[in-house]
């Protein structure tokens, strides 16, 4: 099992769930496996009976969740997040199966929160939503019928992540001495980005997403380090400033 | 994901099940990792609407499901059994987690069938259907809250064993698909970087090296590819642009 100073850096994080069950039966497979941190994006049918009738005893991991507007929000705090797929999407992203996204999250969880984003149930998670994650999971299935249940999904990585954590040490150390930023610095980074290419006439109107989104495809797989984020800032507010002398 | 022969030795077998649900969640767990075969001992209310419903496209496996009246009949042409069960019994039956119990049907799978009991929902199988099994397979969990559902059990075994066999496609943890760009194209890369940073006015001419070599950590880390060069020197020539307009 997990130990609870771990688990309360390990948020799972469901996306838009249709089904009130499925809120529960995730409260539950969290549970079995030590994890408590549940954080919910504008669940359609929640509180609800069912969810509570579903989660069977983890009630406690249901009462304490978190609601929240928008995925952002709920990973604003978060300095590694995992975003579930089920399909391989044409969108180039770092993939991870679960015992592989278990160890990654074993190795910098003692370095700040860590979020699992699990999307609907039918259609998971949109490109949008994928772009905020540094990597993606997914749980290998049958090509002809990949469609496991979300609490199964959730059920799947707890289970990745309490048997991981049975030997692998946490270790702190990555490559680099100084830390990643949270999502929080990251968007801030994201959005001088694009206010400043902008400026420099660089974003396609028609389309200014495709290129914000390769932008974001790079930079989280980076990670910078606050250090490294204000030099990249630092370059944008002096093209800024060179574009307002040229009068843009 | 497990082939088919393979799969087709292996049986799931689920005792005396309450919740037509579970059922139904169970024939779709099976199904997403590829397995096929599902046996029911005296289920309390089967067939049924809902077991349809939570199988969700894995109706093909509730509808070859076979029924039984024992679970001797049902393991009886079973070369291997493996009984699930939630608690350490005083019973000193030799003990499996779940990925050492795929990796056991997997190694035995050769020589017959084999088959993996479940138990009630609430008290699990008896002493006496342990008995029948060669290996107990316990699944951690949480001393304080070992509840997993039925359905959430049966998806980790198959999960497992789609996992051990090698199901796991090889995933590509790194960047996938495109390559990154080789040395040459990094130094066309930094040397952009050098001479737009001097035209932002944003190199430190009393040590200009020192921001240059910060940035190559921070590029280099990343490996960008062919793409996301062309990307990053995109902005910079658009950033240039801005400054000899600006008539710097």
């Amino acid at each position: 099992m997990i130990n609870s100073d771990i688990a309360q850096q390990i948020k799972i994080v469901l996306v838009d769930t249709s089904h009130p069950g499925n809120i529960g039966a995730a409260a539950r497979a969290l549970k079995t496996m030590g994890l408590a941190r549940l954080a919910l994006v504008t669940p359609q049918v929640y509180p609800s009976a069912e969810a509570t009738a579903r989660a069977s005893g983890a009630d406690d991991v249901l009462a304490q969740a978190e609601v929240f507007e928008t995925l952002e929000e709920a990973i604003a705090d978060c300095r590694l997040v995992l975003g579930t797929s089920a399909r391989l999407r044409s969108l180039k992203w770092p993939q991870l199966n679960p015992r592989e996204s278990a160890d990654r999250v074993l190795a910098e969880v003692g370095q700040g929160r860590i979020a699992i984003v699990f999307g609907r149930e039918r259609v998971g998670l949109t490109n949008e939503e994928l772009a905020l994650c540094h990597y993606l999971v997914n749980i290998p299935s049958n090509p002809d019928y990949s469609s496991l249940n979300l609490a199964a999904a959730v059920q799947i990585l707890c289970y990745e992540l309490s048997m991981q954590s049975g030997g692998a040490e946490p270790s702190h150390s990555e490559e680099l001495g100084a830390l990643p930023v949270d999502q929080d610095e990251m968007e801030r980074l994201y959005g001088h980005f694009e206010s400043a290419l902008i400026e420099l006439d660089f974003l396609d109107p028609d389309n200014p997403k495709h290129l914000m989104r390769r932008l974001r495809r790079l930079f989280n797989r980076v990670r910078p380090t606050q250090n490294e984020v204000n030099i990249l800032r630092g370059i944008l507010t002096a093209a800024q400033r060179c574009c307002r002398v040229a009068g843009k």
